[in-house]
């Protein structure tokens, strides 16, 4: 892997310090060679691609007329980026971009200074940058200034509005610069960008008044100039305060101005500097700028993998066989099927129509699959409404994002016992996005809670079994079906459906002296253990146990009877996972097999691609021919 | 117990079709009747009263314009829904409210048709009964009217924007009231506060249009005429949309109007009633309407307990000898006792200053403790800001509450490995407030996260060295102090504080065949088993394990090899829990002792007193002493 070339003032810029040696009216060629960079590196190595296009401007912007590092700007979500990271001292490196050992993919606190603040799910920017804003000022380093760049889309999570409250009676020096382009991934929804549209396609409120005051200017006469003077004072008591949805809350309001003028962002953030007080800059962006297929297909070029920069053309990996379908397809394909049959059953997904693929849906019954924007929560109270109607609700939410919505879980769907069914994408080790997106404590964090259906599919079948027996109306309880990222197993997928009964799992294949317990996907991964063991001439039985929670009982009791040697396998955190319920299991009915339980180990795993991340793991196929070698007495060393 | 008389009105009203069978000028009398009910009863009963108190206007007139149930009614938090409790089929019952085997003390599906949702926790009900509307209008059942009551201080959370934001855009039929008294249990705090207290206070909107055109139409003249129209169109085309944060947001903005006037309330309503698509009704309450100390205190008269009606005399305990203090008081005393000697230390929580007790600190110290309001989102990501910057934080939420902000524990502080320290008040069973409060799961869902310290407290001491420990500046992971509501076990709590080696426990006391391994505060329990226990000359070890992660590794050692039979006593779910951690450890190092573990069931538990539970569930000393008969193979029956 080499070093992406950079243009001549960009390759003189190893951190901020450099940038701000330069004339104002040289920042649009850093710009251009920025946003080129971008490209080039994109292209050949993949990664988040349109949200870093949009805001090359506000990011050299920002880094020229900050005091970067000790003024501290925070970043939301971090796909934007890029720009960021290649103006403070990481461009040589920033081809090892999301990939195993090298730079992540989102701002990170041990990997520059400039990182103020982790990020990778959205709308945390604004709380994370009003605590330091706070600290700051009790610290008495009243000089630093604290900056959150937030996008509209994020803008729609409920933690921003709960941080604006707080800061908007704080006077604490926060600038929110709020990067208006009218996307998440996908196309932004919800009031609030109904309304930032509202507000920047018609007159501002301070034109309006420039006009009402020319207007009365011209006009003569002593009666004119005492409705002027009441028309004022009316104004400013009512409408100032409440003209303007940031300034109801306590902000004052600035903008919206163009995002991508260089030199008109650092002179207006330069004007920001000397106001003090909570305030907010809206910015208006376009997503992929200056890369135009980017521009406009924003969704697929949010993160298109690697393409022909010249051409556009994204490359894609050409199938000589059929290929496994993504489990996402086959989600989003199979409660289209479903639908179709069942008239009670609804689609939710905040913010993920493409990445779920609940688009499908959504494009064939557009009134029965929802996306409520970035909002899990109310993604998950809205099921449970739905569900007190009696409709079947497949709320979409991935793994890590739904930690977001766990008291929603418990509190209006688990304890009002509403069958609303939970498909958990990314669940498990998800990859490049690393530590912030990998799904790891969804089992231990579900299974917990009393009467919860936890399940997982080990192939594209047993997905759409799950699916269609999770909507059947004797299933009176939440149901959850967890599923990683990415392809399946089976290239011919559209098999017919067929009930599961809920607790039970499936041999695999029979075997002895040890058995291995698998849940989910990772079931592959001991089919392939199986293989190798069996060149060994060891042959462990496999079960697939399909439900976490309840667990398939009898198959347990002859597993225990048959077996003393267990390796229970999942692509979930061990501590409190499935081990352990197969754990507490055993304890509870009086059996002591021994049990080497593999899983994503207690602590934090970073990026890389889900293959390296599993091996590192201990749980790919290698690793649990180990595991199974070393308990049945024959432990060699796999070099 | 018994029923509580009711007066003439009300004693003929068991549903609300009877309610809308009278005349609208009996409405006063029946808030009158209700009123009086719900002080007859609260004051001898105890539970909730101002919150109650302060919508009896709003609950008759709600019921006497609306078809409920075929209408739908969602009390948001639900402590003010004893109104529609009274007049919704459960009078006779009332007086069992919040006792054991008696109503809920919110709003319960399973309980009445009229209760819509389940609550306990706030700001949920703009989702669902959004839900309802989307659900009645997908099945053409057009004529069904959707409404959900929400306080002020519930707005302040994050999920009431996403619902707002959601509902703007949907033209659902669903109406929300905004129960507007500034307060929350404490008052409330924030923007939105301010802003609600300014369009109440100063000239609405809509008068200062008027008061413009009442002015223009009074000046003769051409060019007026001109001006006027051009005033218009640029108010309606600037303003209109704007004027309002909840017109901002999509919504039709209908207020402020007094909530205590209960004709007029009826009226607006029915009115209210033909306007079709999302609405919101601003009303001004006062919380403990009716009572004269309620209006005055309002915190104390949340839910003051029993009490004299006539003098307002709440009835304490009296105590004869030196009564524990609550764990509460102890927080609130040490966290002030540590902050005046490490300025790092700063103090957060979400609403509940009062309820936590770091109300203590705030008025001490009003810059270093901070009431963010309804935002257990923000208070975790704010902590997090701060805990970059240097800074100590006790941020302090309830067991329960601490499920909103899940995914901050894990994405903002625990991945960036910060320092905060989690004080998780009201874990463990909590009694009266039932199965949406008890504090279940933490151990469960904070154990399962890489480096988190996850410990709790036998009794007042161990709180405070808790306390004393987390903040010293070797602590360089998140840690969690999880304790119960209520009352401890040392009358002279005041200990001097000692550093604890983090993931060590303390012997209570040697014995010989069993082992009982406890956390937190049921270790009390275990030290009354064995007292009963002596009595029948058993004599097990007990070990007060303090952390649930990292355990103690060179104790449980020692335990293993001494003990083939150990009982593990928490007050949290057996399901993953401290039981199961300690099933890993004995698993992990080819230990395969006998474990029984006692803790919160796999179940929704119920509301009741603490100790009525504690006994359901099986962990009070008489089931701790029980276990431990029947592991030492001299099982008898208590009696």
């Amino acid at each position: 892997m080499e070093e992406i070339a950079a243009g001549p003032l960009l390759s003189n810029i190893d951190t901020p310090y450099d940038l701000r040696k330069l004339e104002k009216g040289q920042l649009p060629q850093v710009c251009n060679e920025l946003r080129q960079f971008i490209i080039d590196c994109v292209s050949v190595h993949g990664g988040h691609f349109g949200a870093s296009l949009g805001v090359v401007e506000l990011t050299v912007a920002l880094h020229y007329v900050l005091n970067t590092p000790d003024d501290q700007l925070v970043w939301d979500v971090g796909h934007q980026a890029y720009g960021h990271k290649i103006l403070t001292g990481r461009r040589k490196v920033f081809h090892t971009n999301r990939k195993y050992g090298g730079l992540s993919g989102f701002p990170k606190r041990s990997e520059s200074e400039y990182d103020t603040f982790g990020v990778g799910h959205s709308s945390t920017s604004i709380s994370a940058a009003l605590g330091m804003a706070i600290a700051s000022k009790y610290k008495g380093e009243h000089h630093r200034r604290h900056i959150a760049v937030i996008g509209d889309g994020a803008m729609t999570a409920g933690l921003p509005f709960e941080a604006l409250n707080h800061a908007g009676v704080s006077n604490a020096n926060v600038l929110i610069v709020l990067n208006d382009n009218n996307m998440s991934i996908d196309p932004n929804v919800g009031a609030l960008k109904e309304y930032l549209t509202d507000i920047t396609t018609s007159h501002t409120w301070n034109r309006f008044r420039d006009d009402v005051w020319n207007l009365l200017g011209k006009v003569p006469g002593k009666d004119l100039q005492k409705l002027a003077s009441k028309v004022e004072a009316g104004l400013k008591g009512v409408v100032s305060k409440s003209s303007n949805l940031f300034e109801a809350l306590g902000l004052r309001y600035f903008g919206p101005i163009d995002g991508h003028n260089v030199v008109k962002l650092a002179e207006t953030l330069k004007d920001l500097n000397d106001i003090p007080g909570p305030k907010l800059l809206h910015i208006k962006t376009v997503k992929g700028k200056g890369y135009d297929l980017a521009e406009k297909d924003q969704t697929l070029w949010h993160a298109p993998g690697t393409f022909d920069k010249v051409t556009g053309k994204i490359n894609k990996k050409i199938a000589t066989v059929p290929e496994p379908p993504k489990y996402q397809d086959v989600f989003g394909h199979t409660i289209l099927e479903l639908a179709e049959k069942n008239p009670q059953i609804m689609g939710i997904t905040p913010a993920m129509p493409s990445g779920c693929s609940l688009k499908i849906m959504m494009d064939a019954m557009p009134h029965r699959a929802l996306d409520v924007g970035i909002a899990e929560q109310h993604a998950v109270t809205l099921s449970a409404g739905l569900a007190t109607q009696g409709l079947k609700v497949f709320c979409n939410i991935y793994s890590s994002f739904m930690q977001r919505a766990y008291d929603m879980v418990i509190h209006d769907v688990a304890i009002q016992k509403l069958p609303v069914v939970f498909c958990l994408d990314r669940a498990g080790l998800v990859g490049d996005d690393g530590p912030t997106h990998h799904g790891a404590y969804d089992i231990a964090y579900m299974r917990c809670i009393p009467d919860m259906i936890v399940s997982a599919p080990m192939n594209e079948a047993e997905l759409r079994n799950l699916m269609y027996t999770s909507q059947l109306p004797e299933i009176k309880y939440p149901f959850v079906i967890r599923y990683p990222r990415g392809q399946g197993v089976m290239p011919q997928w559209r098999t017919p459906m067929e009930r599961i009964e809920v607790g039970t799992g499936r041999m695999i294949c029979d075997g002895s002296e040890v058995a291995i317990l698998t849940i989910g996907h990772p079931g592959n991964f001991a089919v392939s253990a199986c293989r190798i063991l069996a060149t060994d001439d060891i042959y462990p039985a496999h079960y697939d146990m399909r439900f976490v929670k309840p667990l398939d009982e009898a198959m347990l009791h002859d597993v225990a009877r048959r077996f003393s040697r267990i390796v229970t396998v999942e692509d979930g955190t061990v501590v409190g996972g499935f081990g352990s319920a197969v754990l507490e299991f055993m304890n509870a009915n009086g059996y002591s097999p021994e049990i080497k339980m593999l899983g994503i180990p207690d602590r934090i795993v970073e990026h890389g691609k889900p293959e390296e991340l599993h091996r590192e793991c201990g749980y790919d196929a290698a690793a649990i021919a180990d595991a199974v070698r070393e308990m049945a007495g024959m432990k060699q060393m796999v070099m």
